[in-house]
């Protein structure tokens, strides 16, 4: 077996604000390319740095290895604690030994976006020299390129090929994961045996993209985020970043999950008073947007909603989704969730529709839920069961 | 006929941003109670003024008025071009000569909500010392008072009163305007013909609470809000207000209508590009947002949005909203539209449950409609039509 711990972060994370408790200083496992990568949009990123997390033990053909991907704010911890939240993995109940995505069966990957702040090349990391490859002694801030879904794929590709890997028997992920699952098996279908999507689909709404432009809005016109540059005197734009996780936060619920979470329910009151933060939805919001930025980068949180909104898989393949899996040999799952009214059941429909049109294996199932986006995230034992049979399929198959 | 001009008001509006463009200075045709009103809240408003404007004639027994009730960011121009931004009344189509509330038919009354930053007392007016009532030379700002949906009712009710008129032959209103109507029906069953509350609820929803948090967040958290005290240096929160404004508008519109206005139609590009303001959907959103800041006072949207929070008219009548309209005589028209989910046809639903436990005259109609909330401000004929039949119909039983 090779070595997989790969290079260490030189960077720590940038000073945080004297109002805010500071994080802890973390290391990062990750592997450097010092030969970097063409981005979609033209620039070479070199070196590039991707942070990551495996689980599991590669079986000696390498044929057992299941890539996880993250969703807009996750990171490469999916199934441990989380060194910096001191959390538990964002996954747990799905990614786990004896779990759906078995960690005593297989090896399970999972890197940290490209773009992210956990330690892969992103906004927070070390700048450098485009002619050199040095760094520059700055972080990147608003200076690091646009990235997409595609270029995140690419990204991952190669710390699979570094990792001694030519297939994946798996590639899995939610929401902006299952983005990036739907690349993979676009851009990579030799080396995807099998794609599970998940609460997800082929390009961003344009409901979605204005929530995110309220987000970005919120950030940019912070003061504390100076044009991007708060990283210069260590102050973080937590007002702004506050808000965006919170307008967010409300579309990962259902209105049902809100009304049984907190209803009307008074903070702290028995009748109607007049204090600010009374209602407990409220309290809960803040706490959401007050925690979330002790752990995410506010340029991260602009790149990789950017590259979410730029995502549209049928025009990177001539406008026609079916294009996208032309003589594919991957099997898929798709699936939904009833009550998720940010990646409604009927754009998974919309890939499935492109799948069947391509000739692909493909099942679909919506799973009944009232928790809304959250759900994927969530205890939902008819998902949990029907990812595990897909993916025991899969193994079985290949004889893993 | 008495003279309805009332009084006029002696602030002008605030002083703008110097990067806004200084509103026009506008004298709002207003009538003033010396005595003021006891709110909710325990505090005697005094004086206090309410803002207005009547379109048509009040007949000679005085049983042709119709009360209008305006939403959130509405105000007293239903039926005209409006003073401050040029435009034409925001209920073109519906209030007017001809139209469902017509205004060659009936006396058309519309007032500013108290709280309101069109003439009405709020933070934006003068503030009153509450011992001798006279003008302490500074705007309320936040020491302006929590005012309540009914608080609002009861202004209207005083103004109503002004005017002669014992009876209106309807109250009609949509959104937070819609729960006005519903407060006057609760409050002043005898005073009330008819009435047609339009895609609203007789509370707000979890949901609607969460998102008017995030616009009073980003709100506060904009340091030209100083606290509320911007109109100390002339300043306004355009930011935060601006932000407000975008995610409010969102929840407005139907994934539909955001689709068929802008799907993923790219401003002013042919191909994907790595510009800001790329997306039309956004560059539509921020013209929301910055034109919304030069016609309204922030203090006004935290203190509306909080009345509109609290509102829950079952609690008003011991937690059975059917106790609300316990014998009332009052005929009811519910509206509702199909793909409003600000306002879901099952909250209308809900209200029409509680008429049916009361034995009232209520008939329910849901719009087939993909424009969203918006959709009660828009062309749609089916609810014109609706409404001009309903109002026709109290007319001829009055005789009007």
């Amino acid at each position: 077996m090779p070595d997989f711990a790969g290079g260490r972060s030189a960077l720590s994370l940038l000073p945080v604000d004297a109002d805010l408790a500071p994080l802890p200083d973390v290391d990062h496992q990750r592997v450097v390319f010092e030969d970097g990568m063409l981005l979609d949009c033209g620039t070479v990123l070199a070196p590039m740095a991707v942070a990551y997390r495996t689980y599991g033990r590669l079986n000696a053909d390498r044929s057992n290895a299941v890539l996880v991907c993250h969703a807009l704010t996750g990171d490469q911890y999916v199934a441990e604690t989380h060194p910096v939240t001191g959390r538990e993995g964002w996954w747990k109940g799905v990614v786990g030994p004896g779990d759906p995505v078995d960690t005593s069966r297989f090896f399970v990957i999972c890197a940290n976006v490209l773009g992210g702040c956990m330690g892969s090349t992103g906004p927070r990391e070390e700048m450098t020299d485009p002619a050199t490859g040095r760094g520059l002694g700055r972080p990147w801030g608003t200076d690091f390129p646009h990235v997409t879904i595609r270029d995140m794929v690419r990204a991952q590709a190669k710390l699979v090929e570094h990792l001694g890997i030519k297939r994946l028997l798996a590639v899995v992920g939610g929401s902006m994961g299952g983005m990036q699952a739907l690349e993979w098996a676009a851009t990579y279908p030799e080396r995807v045996f099998a794609c599970a999507p998940i609460a997800t689909a082929a390009h961003h709404s344009a409901q979605n993209i204005a929530f995110d432009e309220v987000g970005r809005a919120a950030i940019h016109s912070d003061p504390a985020w100076k044009g991007g540059r708060y990283w210069e005197d260590g102050s973080v734009p937590a007002q702004g970043l506050s808000v965006a996780r919170m307008v967010a936060h409300i579309t990962y619920l259902s209105e049902a999950a809100l009304t049984r979470k907190f209803g009307r329910r008074l903070q702290g009151a028995k009748a109607l008073t007049f204090l600010e933060d009374v209602f407990q939805v409220e309290s809960y919001l803040r706490h959401q947007g007050s925690t979330f930025v002790r752990r995410f980068d506010a340029n991260s949180y602009l790149t990789i909603t950017r590259a979410m909104d730029y995502f549209d898989l049928a025009a990177e393949h001539g406008g026609e989704l079916s294009t996208a899996f032309q003589n594919t040999a991957t099997r898929f799952l798709l699936a939904s969730f009833s009550s998720d009214w940010l990646f409604p059941t009927e754009e998974s429909r919309e890939v499935v529709r492109a799948l069947n049109k391509a000739a692909a294996n493909v099942s679909f199932v919506e799973i009944a839920s009232d928790k809304g986006h959250d759900a994927f995230l969530l205890d939902e034992p008819e998902f949990r069961q029907t990812l595990a049979g897909f993916l025991r399929g899969a193994a079985e198959k290949l004889g893993v």
